[in-house]
């Protein structure tokens, strides 16, 4: 949205790296990408010698590449294998003219904010969201709540969810959250299944940080950043959250806007 | 609402009952009710033998007696040491000059309709709600669910509702699901965490059964009744919920209508 | 749903009556179901003495016919030429051909209940629904609310609709209100963007009668009945809304179930 | 939010204004604001030649007064006799000894963004939301919608509401828009009564322009800015709205922060 975040001019890719892990079954994709590489003149490295990640997989694999590049300036496009695919801009058909384009400069980078979260000493980071769940299936739990050092009560809840713009269109969305359009500086708190009537979606700017509090006396929280568990909230532990200083590097082709995306995914 | 569904003068109880289990403290209150019999004048019997049971402890304790004295004709009343309390009409504070009271004949019992549910060939009654949900942390399931026999789809989801008029106000409403007045003959659908955006809460009459099927290849999912897991489900596996010939019994005093407990527990 | 609420088998139509009024342009399609019934030896009578109305237009037109001939027992079917067409079960590109089933005989028939209202001595009904609004644009109404005579408060907001199974799929739905599914007999009441946060849709059984009274100084409200302006709700005037004696009787192609229409108008 | 955002040392006020227009009625107050100007030695001036404007009324009033003294530097600090009352932060009762304290230089000021638009050749601004909605009674209207030149397509609805953070507690909230936490610099969009299941709640960063177009073709819309109709937009024409170049200048008490107000306004 504003001329600094997204990049559409690139020089003909040098060097590339796949990646193609996780539980989705890609088929032969890799070697197809090796092949679409090496008809391109494109040598494959390490990803962190590489000027583009090729990501073979569903949003899980392309979140998880994307963190690990945090810092990197290595950008990552996604080749969907999974079922919603949000973040992949190439489609399993099209995978050989689509990345022949990539591959010769023609794709976008666009720059997202990333959270940074604390819990119990140890920090880490979410490219999507971070949620705080009840560990116990059938048990609400209460969770206490801060922003910006500001007291904000107990809510009986599932948990709560912590999302970018990039995380919007997932969990965040399922659970009534908004759609937060690529650009925006900013993180949305919604919570899961509130069990008080008053508890609406907010969305905070950078600066101002959430602090979450397990305030059940006898049920455990889990953590979760962009799905997977990184923790748990014990009773009366507190996690905190914020915008990062990272921001997380997605390439697409030039025509995948966040619009189009969105489109196609959700509305009929 | 209707003239068989709730009545309100009762002939002075001769024996009741008193159960207290579950996870919450309740003090010295099980000696405080038989106190209160004792000053009555009602004799402490077996829960099958009384004409009223008295359930000490949260809404889990009086939905589990409830579902416990289907069919038998003897109703329950709460006396409420939980969060939410929704179903008990007693206070602890009150429980002398409430139970005297009603002891004394001064109550009134509502019939309300419950959920029969099959799963693999076992069956289980729910008074307030059968719910299916994920049993992995940070794990969407497929859901493929139908109607009186017409196939509607499937959703993307973290689980499904299944809800009496009872229940409407419980895990339903957190998850966005409409409140059924007590007297309605019908159960609602909701789903938790739908991520296609075209899932609405149903509100379905008797004779319609909902058949739910675990569509997804790898994810397991669990069944809880009132809150307690009673299955899996598991992929492929199919689940059908339809309303129930017995009914629950609760007692409450008098003046707790279904309204007055709904603007006291949630609005301002 | 249940064995009396829908019929499926019918003897040939011998009279029938066309009905096409409204905003809506419908080209040439009443000469053509004139020409339908010709050729099916149906005789065109006026719709009091008809055995079958058809309706062509959209659901407004449909829903006006219908109320209209409540308690004649004659059914009415619909020709969509309008936006949604959720009560029309006939495309104009299938006109001829599907009416010549209908007239054969092949048609289901659909009772639902409908509302009744009184309004300052003045009574009406309604199929969908009734409403009432803010008549004054950009400005709050306050509505107070009371169901079987209990009060319910003082809810700000646009205003409020009691829907009918029918119309629950139309202005209840868009405000949030939950779909009724047929056979249901009940009525939502939804609020229109209500201010305070608590406000939910309720699903009220049959017996309780509804009263919805302005409690605002200074704005006036109208009360629409079907998507037409029947009165106004002057300040301090109240409303009263309660399911009605008199049957809709919707006819339908036998396939046109509920959840037909319902997966084909709002799901992908 | 942010350090440039608010402001709460301030040396004391010498020259105030007082506004008090609008509907509704607050007694003497004006007097009784003159009256703590005159004891605290402020000299009372014209708006443009003021310190700081004490607003006296609702919401609407305080609006007025903000939009008025856009890019003035005047901050406005409101007395609250409406029903809402979010922007203000003094009580009637408490009016003299918290004006006593304004006017002391206790206080804080808070920058906002506002929104700029176009309907027909015309511009206008808006401090809180700008909503286009259908004019007719009971009339849905259809509304093509644009975001940054890129085209979303067509919602059947009854209108739409474009809000900055100060305007996403009042209208937007009530549609079921988020809220947007102070200090950001966004703008939400949120459909009033949509027709389509799969529109939700936008928020669009500086910089992305909101194109609304009515598509209707028989139904006029209106366009309110502030509450306040401010034109028309007949079939076919275009309204585009996006964050201004001014920043509305409120003042509060300094403990009225975001939070409390919410806490106090919405929660129970």
């Amino acid at each position: 949205m504003t001329s600094t975040s997204e990049s559409s001019t690139h020089s003909p890719v040098e060097t590339a790296a796949v990646v193609a892990h996780g539980r989705i079954d890609v088929g032969d994709a890799v070697e197809r990408v090796r092949a679409a590489a090496d008809r391109a003149g494109v040598e494959l490295v390490d990803e962190e010698n590489a000027q583009l990640v090729v990501a073979v997989g569903g949003d899980g694999t392309i979140l998880r590449t994307l963190a690990r590049l945090l810092g990197t300036g290595v950008p990552v496009i996604g080749v969907n294998f999974g079922r919603v695919g949000f973040l992949a801009s190439i489609a399993p058909e099209r995978l050989e003219e689509d990345l022949a384009r990539v591959f010769a400069g023609e794709y976008r980078t666009i720059e997202q904010p990333t959270l940074e979260a604390r819990l119990g000493g140890k920090e880490f980071v979410a490219v999507n969201d971070v949620v705080a769940t009840s560990s116990t299936l059938g048990r609400m739990i209460e969770l206490g709540w801060a922003i910006a050092g500001e007291d904000l009560g107990v809510v009986s809840c599932d948990g709560m969810i912590c999302s970018t713009p990039s995380g919007s269109t997932a969990y965040n969305l399922s659970n009534g959250g908004p759609v937060l359009v690529r650009g925006l500086d900013a993180m949305a708190i919604t919570f899961i299944a509130p069990h008080s009537l008053d508890a609406r979606p907010l969305v905070v700017p950078r600066g101002a940080e959430l602090t979450v509090r397990n305030a059940t006396p006898d049920v455990g929280a889990a953590v979760l950043a962009d799905g997977h568990r990184t923790g748990d909230l014990e009773p009366e532990q507190a996690l905190s959250i914020r915008l990062g200083e990272g921001r997380s590097l997605l390439a697409t082709l030039p025509e995948t806007t966040f619009f189009r995306r969105y489109r196609e995914t959700f509305t009929s």
